[in-house]
């Protein structure tokens, strides 16, 4: 792992509205590293929403390859890594003009992304044992997930070019019976 | 690392007033793993404290053997490791009968620790490249460290039996020049 280290803490936008990816600084010493890997304070002075986050995730990748995706949820997600690399791919699955619209990008824990709700959220690990954090402003059930917007990760509109091929990759069942676009329902304003 | 999975969420205490040790579900499945770690809701229900985290820091650990503490600052802190196992010590460094009550545990991914302002907080990592995460409810501030309260961690009040002896041990320099117990000034109610 190359981190780069001690960049400025900075946002950049991305072509899907509302999605913001971020540098952040990463102190190296002799123990290894140290970030804030998300600091409210000067997040909101950068223009991040002033987000509340009721639910902390981690999950863990043994493979590289591992895919998981592509979740529209009801609520802001706010990404990052906290050992290893990913591939990102994010899909605007709100109802309105920009829904289709595709960003992909590496990750590595120097950076951290913003994904508001109603845009479908996935990623493939490039290195083994990547653990993937995410905050998240409402609290998911198992129940409610009728109503979350899935989308295929092999979807031929969105034509995600994931470094490891998916028939190579590792998917849950439940990732891999989720609809083209065509059979999308987009994610109503109503419950964004 | 044999991480258990499928446990129930529960709450124990320990012998500091206020520090509760969590068991954390782990859904483990073809992929790695998944766990909430952190879920308000839930853990409001089981007797957390209302959290309102504001930043969420993680610490990268290279080596097994590297310790960091034992600091005590003004804010709660919700920790666990995201993948590794470390040993934690935390000292009660609050004005009170409860001053200088130890409490030591090995943790990995499948549980979480709150520790509320004024307890003195340190890990050794027992397992290389091991990921430290945690929550707090106020934001630090470099200007601010000066009225932190920090303790040495080869304290002999104390008496840490770390796994890992502290001069085979990566510490920061800073660490190493914390003060012994009796040069310790308790924090104060007010600023808890
Ligand atoms: C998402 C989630 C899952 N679970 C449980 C259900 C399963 O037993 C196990 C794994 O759930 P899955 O839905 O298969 O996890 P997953 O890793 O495939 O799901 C995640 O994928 C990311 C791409 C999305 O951004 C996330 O929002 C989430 O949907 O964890 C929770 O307990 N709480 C949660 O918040
Ligand atoms: C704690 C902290 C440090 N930093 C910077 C300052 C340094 O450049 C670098 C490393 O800081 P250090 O204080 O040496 O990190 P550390 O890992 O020794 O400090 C941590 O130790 C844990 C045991 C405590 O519970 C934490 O609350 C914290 O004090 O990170 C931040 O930017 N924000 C923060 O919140």
């Amino acid at each position: 792992m190359s981190l780069e280290f001690s960049k400025k803490l900075s946002g950049h936008t991305t072509p899907i509205p509302g999605v913001v990816l971020y540098d952040l600084p990463v102190h190296g010493d002799n123990r290894g590293w140290f970030k804030e890997n998300w600091q409210r304070e000067k997040m909101v002075a950068l223009g991040l929403p002033d987000f509340r986050p009721v639910q902390n995730n981690i999950s863990f990748n043994e493979k590289a390859g591992t895919t998981r995706g592509i979740h529209a949820e009801p609520w802001d997600k706010f990404i990052s890594v906290a050992t290893g690399r990913i591939f990102g791919a994010w899909v605007d699955l709100r109802e309105g003009p920009s829904f289709g619209a595709v960003f992909t990008a590496e990750l590595d824990p120097s950076q951290a992304i913003f994904i508001p709700r109603g845009v479908g959220n996935a990623f493939q690990t490039l290195e083994d044992n990547t653990a993937y954090t995410y905050l998240v402003n409402d609290h998911w059930s198992a129940d409610a997930q009728g109503q979350y917007t899935f989308l295929n990760l092999a979807d031929e509109t969105a034509a995600i070019s994931w470094p490891i091929p998916l028939d190579q990759a590792e998917l849950s069942d439940k990732d891999k019976a989720h609809p083209r676009m065509a059979d999308v329902a987009p994610m109503p304003a109503k419950k964004i």
